[in-house]
């Protein structure tokens, strides 16, 4: 599958944190940094996420803001 | 200031792009991966956007969706 | 690859309009319904995407609103 | 009202999935196709949303992305 | 219509910048404050949007992070 | 911290309803009007969110759609 989403973030799953209907993941990525995502239960449920899982975090370049040092 | 955006990642401009009125900003983060942002022209006129400049890719849980390898 | 996006509509590129850095794809899904999707100028390229390409449209749970009739 | 948002895709609500802040609806689009929102708990209260409550899903095309098959 | 979004905030268009597949439209809200809309030129050409344009802001509750001051 | 996030609009958190893993603030804008913010519940509680805390409430602008009155 070839996505339109630009960022494709390989990394892994340090936990899943589930709630009613939606649930958190906490990934590592590849490069260090630390990446959360909310996403719903069902959805974490369908990929059998897991502390270990290998992922990628996908996200489309119109939801990333930039921000820089100063006032 | 805080933000309750969980993701604040580090990098540096790569390229900024600009449209008419939008631009394509790539930022190298300091993890290695290369992330691509789309935001308003005048927003990266505001932040004085070239390469080389350091910068944050702040983006909110909600907007991070997971894949896993597999059917 | 499995995506925790719940919202996977498939169906086929009716047009593909450009602009400077973004670019405006309508898609016939296979319900019939048309859909429009803003992506990068890059992703639509990257994707090949022309009139007749099969595509999923691919759209997070949480960017889904809902309105009903009635005030 | 007319609304910027493109995508307006008619349907009926499937389920309700009430959390504690948010809920998961489910909705059967007229193409037949099923659709997942994650909203606030209150706005599916607010709506009085129930199975068979005639719906559109609503769907900024900035949220859109694209797959294609294929590598 | 009634909108499961939250967020619907009264105001009158200020200048609307087309691009070529975007627009940039901004808003004067009732309550004096200045807000930015990114949607796609056909959806400010539908509204037929132009400086005076009576307008609401729609935005979805899981677009909106808080910021505090401090560090 | 400079923002490319066009809309900071300051104002006063009213209420926090935690979830288990999301919240849902209500904040009262300057402007008099009340906006509502779907965030993870790690976030509202990193922010020591409280009624009465001052706050800005940040949106992209892709995230803006915009409606008018009429069909």
């Amino acid at each position: 599958m070839r996505l339109s989403i630009r960022n494709q973030l390989p990394g892994t799953v340090i936990s899943v944190t589930p709630g009613e209907v939606m649930a958190v993941v906490k990934v590592r990525l590849t490069g260090g940094q630390e990446i959360t995502s909310a996403i719903t239960l069902e959805a974490a449920g369908a990929l059998d996420l897991a502390p270990g899982t290998a992922v990628h975090a996908l996200i489309k370049s119109t939801e990333v803001a930039l921000a820089t040092d100063g006032d």
